[in-house]
């Protein structure tokens, strides 16, 4: 399967819909290329209500053993617990948004046995790629194939929105590489603060970014290979299940710079995925904003959000869910009566 | 009853509860600032769950004669029947929201006999501001007396958020007219396209907002004054609702240019109502941005909203939400077994 091009005669439609409705043309702003995006991707001018399921796949990184975050590996396991045991800010957005939260374990070093974490595992974390390649070509398909084998089980369950979230120390790292390596930019502008880095911190990651892209000599043009080499196996995950829900033109809501780099390399294996993102909200990571330049999108949020684990994406639910109603439960002026003189 | 300062103790308790919840420190930028203000306002580092109620108020303008808006005066009467028979921008995102909808006549021209719309009316809209007085004095004081009124039934009810939203043919142009008395700005500064004036349509509103400052010849140290003779009962209306609910440690919610106008009124009555406000977007309306930082308040959302009629403060009641969700369900790094190394 591939992915179709999002429907544009629904996108006009709706946007004619929208403005019969009782409001000024374009009075909802942002809201109202929302409505018309969400009609282009469901291929409807009347979509269903939306049901959202937001997905932290977590995992670690090899790169790690490099210092390059402020906190230690074994966050990583323990936050699994944590988004599972309903304890961690995403569990607690996903709560009041009444969205589905998926817990998935693609390989994080110390395994938390919490019921509710979905295993997905591809080992004990990637290797670390400032010494060679993170994972293997096999695994990154792997990866990816789990990403999609997710994304179409919850199709089936009635899920028209997947929001990606992820956890894994370090990730910023690999996300960073990632998109020197794609978009062909200095680790210097790249690389940021993260959970909490400090200067020299960030200094160092930067060399670490170097370092990595050295060792494994990647080329552009191969996303799987750039994947593989630089990590990490919740990428390769985010970016099957960007791929597999924009196929069964389903919207797909980014969290903030890891997940918008999976939906990077998701782009770069089918361009026409992009049509079918939504980016929720902007990071002050300084590699977000180039990222979504990129992929031609505007954030939807601003909110100095840097959390990661799909807490942005769960955030900008509502305003998804509102664009929906506004497409499809307003009253046009006919139907209201109310004069329209507007233009 | 006078306005307390917000609660600054709690603000700081509830910033330390949220450094010891499972996230790098600040990780959740402004939402963890509107949490410390939400902890701030209603005096507690744990409050209850929100309830918000949006309110609606209409009126009609006499200043409207002076052809300074793209609809027909009768259109403020037919959205208060959209608004209560559930058709209008705001309906439908409430209902999505869990808000309640409290739509109110503080005096439109056409009164509509539909079933929800709340009798508060002062008159069939208020005479032509370019001429002589809005209204008198004594009209303002009893446009904010109900607007009290109903706030001490909103908290009664147990609603601790009010949104305000606005609905009123020719209210950007009082609105712009009181922010140009109060702030001492040009009306070439603060006249905008409204719902939807062209540029020769927006100069003559400047044009009307100075004869409107010139006849009335108002003294920016007199708020009540200025109010009385610029107009609108909506206005008035909602400053009273924004006064009575800080009074109530209440959250009170802006939406755009025309609910802001009417809380700094309201702060020009009581300065430390101004701790109670949450703006939830920044209109394009030109003379919003200026109002906003006289109020010293940063906006939540920028998605060019300019409907009104608490729209924009209905698409913001989830960020609210979720920010006292997080401050008082998140667990705790010690709760969940979190290493806690971030700085």
């Amino acid at each position: 399967m591939n992915v179709q091009p999002v429907n544009e005669e629904m996108r006009s439609a709706a946007q004619a819909a929208l403005d019969r409705k009782t409001k000024p043309r374009g009075s909802l702003g942002r809201l109202e290329e929302l409505a018309a995006q969400i009609a282009a991707i469901r291929g409807s001018v009347a979509p269903e209500p939306l049901r959202a399921a937001i997905v932290v796949a977590a995992a670690d990184h090899g790169v790690a053993a490099e210092g390059v975050s402020a906190y230690p590996q074994e966050v990583t396991g323990q936050m699994l617990a944590n988004f599972a045991s309903g304890g961690a800010a995403v569990s607690v957005i996903a709560r009041r948004t009444g969205a589905e939260l998926v817990v998935v374990d693609v390989g994080v070093v110390t395994p938390s046995a919490v019921e509710g974490v979905r295993n997905a595992r591809l080992g004990p974390g990637t290797a670390n790629a400032a010494a060679g390649p993170a994972m293997t070509r096999a695994q990154a398909l792997e990866a990816i194939r789990r990403g999609r084998e997710l994304a179409e089980e919850l199709s089936a369950s009635g899920f028209s929105v997947v929001a990606l979230g992820d956890m894994g120390i370090a990730n910023t790292t690999a996300a960073a590489a990632i998109c020197c390596a794609l978009l062909e930019r200095d680790p210097v502008d790249m690389a940021g603060p993260g959970t909490g880095l400090d200067e020299h911190g960030v200094a160092h990651k930067a060399q670490v970014i170097t370092r990595m892209l050295e060792v494994n000599a990647v080329d552009a043009s191969d996303p799987i290979g750039v994947l593989a080499a630089l990590g990490g196996f919740e990428l390769g995950l985010l970016a099957g299940l960007a791929l597999a829900t924009a196929e069964m033109q389903g919207v797909v809501v980014l969290d903030g710079f890891i997940t918008s780099t999976a939906a990077l390399v998701a782009c770069r294996i089918e361009p026409h995925a992009a049509g079918y993102l939504v980016a929720s909200h902007l990071s002050p990571e300084p590699g977000h904003a180039p990222l979504l330049y990129s992929l031609d999108l505007r954030p939807l949020l601003e909110l100095g959000l840097r959390l990661g684990e799909g807490s942005g994406a769960a955030l900008a639910l509502p305003l998804l869910a509102a664009a929906r109603d506004v497409l499809v439960d307003m009253a046009t002026f006919d139907e209201a009566g109310v004069s329209d003189t507007g233009r």
